[in-house]
């Protein structure tokens, strides 16, 4: 089943005009489109396969709809002698040691990889993909494996390269606050690490726990301070990659501006390990604040919200750091599920203020003045406000802990959504109307900040009727807004083919080219980011 | 002349094994290497030439040293008529009124073009191109042509492409304060479109008044807010290009977050016209800070102006949006030939402060607890400051108007480099030493902030004597500290061919396959960017 939108001939004659490649891999090829009406131009869909699939089927993952094994080498024993005798005592083959690689943190992905490596130093991951690139061994690069899209496991028997090992802070300079480390840093290790010399890493995201800085720099990963300190694209000023040949390409410069060529570091931030693979960072950090402050606010409606919001930039200004938001159906799961305690009274909306700051009298006095100004004015109905470390931990947990109270409201279906900011909440009010009472729970949360929401989906069970009625009809709503349908969370195996939603024919094609350039066997994370038109 | 520097085998290895071009037009093809001790790994010379060249020399600029005009066609009657039927009226063919667009700000660089374009659409672009594209006619992108490095004007006879009339505000979102305009924008004029709605530009520069915002795309633009603000690649939310062969590349999205795969707008930011024509924008303004204030102060030596510097970042913190300096040399220049009047006594560094913020009475106790420590700890000797809007423009003049005062003061060799903050100064100090007085003025400024420096040498007239002193020993200074050549300007014709200084070998031979892949008859700005052992 795929869709296409009118106005798009050009897209289906691109789509046509494709050589039918030999990795072509569509579940049989690329499918017949139907004209479907009141869509934008410029967005095609390519179809909507679901690919959860099952654990050890390595012709074909799900239910005879997800991609097929592209012809690849498979690992042998002279393959495997290789890897010893280069990583010895790092070469894992065991099963039970395998299963958690092998697995994504949803457990809605799984792959059968029967070796996973772990490398110290970019030389030897040079050398590993050197081999496997004259192997053509396909390799799944995996840093803490918590991405939520499947791009972080095998989806056959990709050797998983583990940059888990790659751990070590390599510089950091206090004067201009520029850390460069390996690419298997977790994130809360380095904001710890930080923290005693008065700075703090310019990302914090739920998963800081398990994972690893190279990891969220090939997703391009958002999280909770992309309002203040801006995108890895900005904050990330040189990285060292490894090639699908094993080439190195140092760019691991330590300048705040360089305007010497073009950006290369750019292609590998958000490429999902499909052009390279990322071995060491450096990243511009922030000086720690010296005064923090959490407000938990309660509103009757998402245009009082929104209202909420204007006030807030206007009146925190520079000291806003992230304004973050929850419905009550999230409060509702939170409670249930984890047993939190909702601070305030019951509202239909509830939002998180954080202010970062460099002077604590004024950042109180700016919060303050605020908060009497939208309490005045009936914007905000209730609210508490934070400044001690504990407490502000237990309120950024009634934002941060929504992801885990999902988990055990059955099986959940995510989307990541980028939309105009005053648009967001629509989507969740018209999902609701739209599938009535098929859905457990349809919950909206997200960054406001950066109009980005989380629109969760729960069903006591895995329902492909259910799925039916949410897709395409969630990308079809995007792009009737020129939404993204992955603001943050990448495309990895499970949103790839949705990605003609956000991206028009050519800006997909080039993709495609530069994918080529680089990794002209394809070894990379296949089967990823890209739809299966293209390879 | 050229130098190789030791350890790099591999560099000489790769540049030996490059195909011997077609277009190859490196002055008479690679100049041979010789070693050079007491440099950093990584990093080769390619030669330095200058190419300041005499106007109408089509075959080759400059005394013998410039590059040969490569294989394209030339525009003839027929090709004339095309161009006057698509843009009537707005084909320009008159040699007066050429003049200007064949000549840099600077005087340096001039070429000789014969018909310059102004395309009032997207559509116009493309057509243009894909003429261009089939006829193998070479094209300049031109925008406000304000750029330093002879970016923005043809070499020989390449049509010129001006944005000039692609000047129209496509829309402007209140809420989010995302702008979306064509790329001929004037910086100043889209700073007042904003200021009426209490926004700003995230970025500024001395050029504002003639600049276009495509240019500054194109370039990468830094400038004097880009402490605060970030880099246009965090700022920058959207594209649409027109490619070498006419294809329209709509990445022109209005949302702060987008991962659905490669962000494919990052290729054109900083690639100065080489790989596409940039023809609008969509980018993220900030709101219109309620208070600024600015601070003009005096520093005994250059580590006090670095401690200041420190204290500043922690004290101002979130409201410090630009750290500037400029030594006692650029002061006395300002004086002679701008008869400008130093507010402060007289010291041997000055620095620009500027704070925006939300509010005015945290913002100047902000300011006066900074100066206080900074006036009582001796790390500062004088100082002023300004929160009203005539005198604030008084005392950034102070710092914008140096590069003007230098045009007054003989031929000028301009370096833009981009060092560890600490090493700024160093270079202007050892530089003055190692000319002797073979200079006439020495001078050092730029953006602290940014680790920025502006290094400009004035002669009475050009004195290749004075060049040879001045590089390669500027270059191999800056690579010795792992510096970039270029911090802001970018490469352009001047440039290139240093580019080994900054970016390895693998690097560059990369940057060439992107060139080669959207560009295969390489029509766009040719000569600009990329070395000529490239192309």
């Amino acid at each position: 089943m795929a869709v296409l939108f009118p106005g798009l001939r050009a897209t289906a004659k691109w789509l046509k005009s494709q050589p039918a490649s030999p990795l072509a891999a569509f579940g049989g090829g690329i499918p017949s489109f139907n004209m479907k009406p009141s869509m934008l131009p410029q967005h095609a869909a390519l179809g909507h396969i679901r690919l959860v699939h099952a654990a050890g089927d390595k012709s074909r993952p799900g239910n005879g709809t997800g991609p097929r094994r592209l012809p690849f080498a498979t690992v042998n024993e002279q393959d495997l002698d290789y890897f010893r005798r280069l990583l010895p005592g790092r070469t894992i083959t065991d099963p039970d040691l395998l299963q958690s690689g092998n697995e994504d943190w949803l457990k809605s992905v799984k792959g059968s990889s029967e070796v996973l490596l772990r490398p110290q130093s970019t030389e030897e991951v040079s050398q590993i993909l050197r081999y496997c690139n004259e192997r053509r061994l396909a390799v799944n690069p995996q840093g803490g494996n918590t991405g939520l899209v499947g791009g972080s496991v095998p989806v056959f028997d990709e050797i998983i390269l583990s940059t888990a090992l790659m751990n070590q802070v390599m510089s950091f300079d206090h004067v201009s606050g520029i850390l460069t480390c390996q690419a298997g840093c977790v994130l809360e290790n380095l904001s710890s690490y930080l923290e005693e010399k008065d700075f703090i890493m310019p990302l914090d995201l739920g998963a800081k726990g398990s994972c690893q800085i190279g990891g969220n720099v090939a997703t391009n990963a958002g999280g909770l301070r992309l309002l203040r300190y801006g995108s890895l694209r900005g904050t990330v000023l040189g990285l060292e990659v490894v090639l699908a040949d094993g080439k190195v390409l140092n760019c691991l410069a330590t300048l705040r501006k360089d305007n010497t060529g073009y950006d290369l570091k750019q292609l590998f931030i958000g490429s999902e390990g499909t052009l390279g693979v990322i071995t060491a960072v450096s990243i511009l950090c922030p000086r720690k604040p010296r005064a923090v402050n959490v407000a938990f606010l309660g509103c009757s409606t998402f245009q009082q919200l929104l209202e909420t919001f204007q006030c807030c930039r206007g009146m925190l200004g520079e000291i806003l750091s992230a304004f973050e938001f929850l419905d009550s159906a999230c409060m509702r799961l939170l409670e249930k599920h984890l047993k939190l305690v909702n601070p305030i009274t019951e509202s239909p909306f509830y939002i998180v203020i954080e202010t970062a700051g460099s002077n604590a009298a004024h950042d109180e006095e700016k919060l303050h003045n605020f908060l009497e100004t939208v309490m005045e004015s009936s914007l905000v109905t209730d609210g508490t406000v934070a400044t001690e470390d504990a407490k502000i931990k237990a309120l950024w947990a009634m934002r941060e802990r929504v992801t885990e109270a999902l988990t055990h409201d059955g099986y959940t279906y995510k989307y990541d959504i980028s939309l105009p900011v005053e648009k967001i909440y629509q989507l969740v009010t018209d999902m609701r109307h739209h599938l009535g009472d098929r859905a457990k729970n349809v919950v909206g949360y997200g960054h406001v900040g950066d109009g980005n929401l989380h629109l969760n989906i729960t069903s006591p069970t895995k329902d492909p009727a259910l799925l039916a009625a949410i897709e395409p009809y969630v990308y079809e709503w995007t792009a009737g807004c020129r939404g993204s349908i992955s603001a943050e969370h990448g495309l990895g195996l499970k949103k790839k083919n949705y990605i003609y939603f956000s991206k028009p024919p050519e800006a997909v094609a080039l993709m495609g080219n530069i994918k080529s350039m680089l990794d002209p066997h394809g070894i990379l994370n296949p089967y990823k980011t890209l739809p299966d038109n293209l390879r």
